[in-house]
């Protein structure tokens, strides 16, 4: 068989044992090739449920009893879930605010757990809203200084390039784990233990990592993480985000934004703060309830389908698009921006192209084909293995091929435009 | 007539203009007597509609496009709408996160706007949270002095206490309009000008104030606004908050929280932080787009009914309860914990009896009547004219009479417990 041929795309759909997930989300635009799901994932078929329960049920006649009923302990329960994707224990993680919140307070926590060192360290392959964080982080606390590590390849960052930065004192390590452009992913276990040995705490940002991958936080010695509930986990649009922090770590750190849902006894209403013990000492306002809750179906469907068996059909379709690319695409100009390596790679492929950012307009508009397009020139293919289908990802490429050999995307101008 | 009777009460229903509105709220229990609008206001037809919407159309079938359809503009919309109940500009206001991370983000900026003044004024009838965020500001930024005002009455505080409190040089006074629990409304004119003179901005909480009376803030010269959006703007369990900075001080103040959204061109991923004009600068990261929306259909109804209007009624409503309290209430140990004076008290009224706790266990167990309790005594009974009536309000009379003069309180225990 044509290793390119459609007819090979449809034997492997028909072989894959995950394929009946796909059911469990709401398609219903079958044409649409939705390659986007790392950014924003699917409508779970059981969180259309839930939202008219949450909704008319629970919002519309519980009213101020659904607190009690449920809503008090969901940061927790779903945190709880989320840990079973992180190879966390259920008490070191916790859903509140957004990543780029959740990621100051833990940065501001563990700068204050290093009095004295005023040093973090990052690259530039992390998400930039982490930046702007991180020296959010370093201002407010009076100064200091931001490392950016810069990728020679503008793709990877080899781990001894973290390993010569970390030559003196240190007070973060704060990186993503796989780079949200090119998928790179670093080596959480050899690099915590780097930061380590220069006196540095971690934070990882998960946001690309989690439910597209399986992570082992305990093992590799992780210290503090964020991660986003919208991308793999389907939380839906801006879903709350969650945070880690290893439980030795959580009677050392203090939330810097104390508000009452993090105190002992809110509802005590004291005038004076006293951080609830555990992770709910890292909640501040009154959580989002109904972007909240809805995060819990999609964790759940992660979890029945297992996220070994995830990652192995993850690896199998990116080396298949990889493959296409080789065979397909190449020969039209398009290069490849993420890691060959399939343990260094995460569950997207971006491709550059000098007409990137035409050719995506192409995709949407023309194609029925939605990546997500990454400045100067990448095209970002996300594999979501709960529904991307070969065929889908087959299908994705023919479109590629077609602009590109056809020019199809020279009716669109060449400046960026819009949101995404 | 008799002025307690049911009767009186049925004519005033039927006298009222608003009663309408109570027509566009999803009401299916109609037995619940339902006083908790300002913890959590009921749900309007328009929301649970537009939630469907939202998940099965905008998140199911149009995915990431959603963003470019209408999500990355609701911060801005809504907030611009909510302008309209505050006396503020469109472009003054914004929606983001939850009332004390956008506490914690102005008191900062105000802060800063301060340099060499560390001294911020508030009172003991604010909102706890809001006290824990003060105290979190002062120590991320270097120390410094917060004074918390006692209530010599544990209901008001004299406009005089605050200007004995203002001869000193201060960097903030930051103050929830209407208390949590007593209902005393600030002056926020008269505070603002003391204020104003000390050298200090204003930051207003106007949770319990927003939709529950029409606010001026542009002739009251305030400086600085957050609120939230589940209580009268009925958006919503945990709804995200809004807030507001007068448009002269848009471009003096920076926001500590430094994120994606809230960047220039956050799609163009530079790793430098510039941020963007007007409001859209004290966005952080990506807002929670499902409770973010739902707050617009309840803001449109108060709109629609007009704020001034609402508030006579709401006047009315209090007058009122506090009447039927004063004649069948009081005799029965029950003592007034809000002021007497119309214009210095908001849309509630708390009743204070030493046993608050059971007596607020059996309205709820016994009578389905959902007002909300605050320690150590209070009940608290919410006024949300677009759908109180007054028959409600005379039935919750009416169960508090009972509950006392028959002591049926005795079958609960003494301790609180759980939850609200």
């Amino acid at each position: 068989m044509d290793m390119t041929s459609l007819e090979r795309a449809l034997a492997l759909d028909a072989a894959d044992e995950l394929a009946p997930f796909r059911e469990r989300f709401i398609i219903d635009d079958p044409e649409l090739i939705y390659l986007d799901g790392n950014s924003l994932g699917r409508l779970p078929r059981a969180s259309a449920e839930l939202a008219r329960e949450l909704v008319s049920a629970q919002w519309g006649r519980r009213l101020i009893r659904g607190w009690n009923d449920s809503w008090f302990g969901l940061p927790e329960r779903i945190g709880g879930k989320i840990a079973g994707l992180l190879g966390a224990a259920a008490d070191e993680v916790i859903v509140a605010d957004s990543t780029s919140v959740n990621l100051f307070k833990l940065a501001t926590a563990a700068l204050q757990a290093r009095p004295g060192c005023r040093r973090i360290v990052t690259d530039a392959l992390n998400f930039p809203s982490d930046l702007y964080v991180l020296q959010s982080v370093l201002d407010l606390c009076g100064g200091g200084h931001l490392e950016v590590l810069r990728s020679s390849d503008g793709m990877t960052l080899p781990t001894e390039d973290l390993a010569a930065a970390l030559n003196e004192p240190t007070a973060l390590v704060s990186l993503s784990h796989t780079a949200f452009k090119s998928a790179f992913v670093h080596d959480m276990a050899a690099v915590t233990d780097l930061a380590h040995r220069a006196g540095a705490l971690t934070l990882w940002d998960l946001s690309h990592s989690v439910g597209a991958m399986p992570l082992d936080l305990e093992a590799y010695g992780a210290d503090l993480a964020v991660g986003c509930g919208y991308k793999y986990l389907n939380g839906g649009p801006g879903a709350p985000a969650f945070l880690y922090v290893r439980r030795s770590l959580q009677p050392l750190l203090r939330n810097p934004l104390a508000g009452w849902f993090g105190r002992q006894d809110p509802f005590g209403f004291a005038l004076e703060y006293e951080p609830e013990a555990g992770m709910r000492q890292f909640l501040t306002g009154t959580p989002p309830v109904l972007s909240l809750a809805l995060i819990e179906p999609g964790v759940d469907l992660l979890l029945e389908a297992g996220m070994e068996r995830l990652r192995a059909k993850s690896v199998r379709q990116t080396e298949y698009l990889i493959s296409l690319w080789e065979e397909v695409l190449q020969p039209l100009g398009y290069s490849l921006g993420s890691p060959r390596e399939a343990a260094r790679r995460g569950s997207h492929v971006s491709l550059s192209h000098p007409e990137g950012w035409r050719i995506n307009r192409a995709l949407i508009e023309q194609m029925h084909v939605i990546p997500d397009f990454r400045a100067p020139d990448l095209i970002r293919l996300g594999v979501t293995p709960l529904y991307t289908t070969y065929t889908e990802l087959h299908r994705a490429v023919e479109a590629l091929r077609r602009i590109a050999a056809e020019r199809l995307y020279e009716e669109y101008p060449v400046q960026r435009q819009g949101v995404t």
